[in-house]
């Protein structure tokens, strides 16, 4: 069963597998260097619905029923299902699930979720409490930008710091399956404030947090960044990254050549008008769920630590003037038992 | 370890304790029927802050804090904190937290929280993924108020079947400690959704999602409410609690002398004025680490099933016409190992 070792890192003992994934996106991240990947893309970013929340609640609907399609299963072998999203009270989770009839933990983490969702389905899978687990999270850029900033068709200016939430969403099943991807252990983030207060600058809010996570996870398992093929964050964008890269340098650590951020990778950063890079919970979990785990299981990768990134912040308590905080939490996924 | 019984019940192996557990409330809660019994009453709801967020940000470090030093932990002692709370992003709990250097991972689960949060971190104990695993949440009337309703100043009219947002928050430290109370199995809710669409009755909203954890612990792990001293739902108030009563009527079990709801217990409901009882994660949740747990320290109770139930819902998506799904998370709790 898996086992604390220190320090929020936990170890698996059986190495469960993500039996299943899938990924569900929009037009610009279907035309993005990633398209090829995803399980499904729609044209149409409304799906049909009349509200972006029901909208981002049948992508992530769509995430799911492809991942369970995928792997063979049906709802009922889903033991329980984690899921969170950025929206108020994250109703496009709750809706999303709510036609379904499997074992719910609702999840805050912002853009953190998918990896602190595939860490908890990992946990139980490897624990004896699922004997299948889902783990998804999704975002709608006209559902966040009403809520975190402005209606879409007000077409407010965007700072060269902020970044474009992605209107995708991901799912993995973990499950007692001896195959590749399998998950080798996890780090529980902490909350780190660094006292920004830009919400349109939130890579530098985050980046701190992934550096803390990566580098207590590395400690933790005795291991180094030259234990693994990509060290992936999602989503510090350019700004984010640039710091992440620093932070380790202090420490004699030169990851720039290992690490990769999601939202720099499910766009085309030169030709798609996404300024600093993708965010949103969906841009991790579809460049994972889509791509990153689909290379773990060919073998093109074999060792990626997946380090997704949240803030932690409302509008609310950033209009009243209140710093950001991070965080950052670690899955080891792994091509070999 | 923690073992998954069937259909989202996990029965527990080792029956990790309820180490340490504090409840910290405001005026109106101090001056109700379990008053003395909670570890902090503050006379003033801004509790010296700036924003209602900061006020309810507090509570939550005042119940955290307490649970630690009541139990003898320090923060380093405590390997996991499970977290969540009724507002945008869930910024009480991110906020309370982001001071103490605490693995920590962010729930949703609306009032069901204090239900979820519990048997996460009785999961983890168990499983051995933590020595020491802190499970706390709140609410605060003046937050919920204006975020959900209208600005307290405003001075709205409330309708008969409206609860009472709870200014409280609880914590629970859970431990391998062997004492009581014991936390013995758990089910995981399942997503109802009855066609309610009225924020102001969140009570009929719920009930179904009690009605349907409760029976599935019962029948999954073969006990009937006869092992009970106490079925405790939380918050369905007046009106939650009598359509609860009914559905079992229906299966012809009489629950109605074995159950109570935090959101009935934590107000006088002649004298204070509530209308249909209490609510917000901090009602069941301060019931529960003020009063309830205390019972089943001394063995005045011995076996508890409480249910903690959340409506999943947002004001965004209740204002687009949509029901409002509940959702109900149950943790036995006992006296005997």
């Amino acid at each position: 069963m898996a086992k604390l070792i220190k320090d929020g890192t936990i170890g698996m003992d059986t190495f469960p597998s993500v039996a299943s994934f899938a990924a569900a996106v929009g037009k610009m991240e279907g035309d993005g260097p990633l398209g090829h990947c995803f399980d499904y893309i729609t044209e149409d970013a409304t799906l049909g619905e009349s509200s972006w929340e029901k909208s981002e609640s049948k992508l992530q609907q769509y995430a799911f029923s492809n991942a369970l399609s995928k792997g063979g299963f049906s709802e009922k072998d889903i033991d329980v299902l984690f899921a969170g999203d950025l929206l108020n009270q994250c109703v496009s989770s709750s809706y999303g699930a709510k036609d379904s009839n499997v074992p719910f933990l609702g999840l805050f983490g912002a853009c953190s979720t998918m990896a602190e969702s595939l860490a908890l389905a990992s946990l139980f899978v490897d624990s004896g409490m699922a004997v299948n687990a889902a783990a998804v999270t999704s975002s709608h850029f006209c559902s966040a930008e009403r809520q975190f900033r402005f209606p879409v068709n007000y077409g407010g200016q965007r700072t060269p710091s902020a970044q474009w939430t992605a209107t995708a969403a991901g799912c993995a099943v973990v499950s007692v399956h001896d195959k590749a991807p399998y998950v080798k252990a996890v780090t529980i983030g902490k909350i780190k404030d660094m006292g920004v207060t830009d919400a349109n600058n939130m890579g530098a809010a985050m980046a701190t947090a992934a550096y803390d996570s990566i580098s207590r996870h590395l400690a933790n398992t005795k291991q180094s960044i030259d234990n693994f093929d990509l060290i992936l964050t999602g989503d510090l964008g350019q700004v984010g990254s640039d710091i992440l890269v620093e932070l380790f340098r202090k420490d004699r650590v030169d990851i720039s050549k290992k690490h990769n951020d999601c939202g720099l990778m499910l766009y085309d950063m030169e030709k798609q008008d996404v300024h600093a890079g993708g965010s949103g919970c969906g841009c991790s979990a579809s460049v994972l769920c889509g791509y990153v785990l689909q290379e773990v299981q060919q073998s093109k990768l074999r060792n990626v630590l997946f380090a997704a990134t949240g803030a932690l912040m409302s509008p609310t308590i950033v209009q009243q003037g209140e710093s950001i905080p991070g965080i950052s939490h670690v899955v080891h996924i792994s091509a070999d038992s």
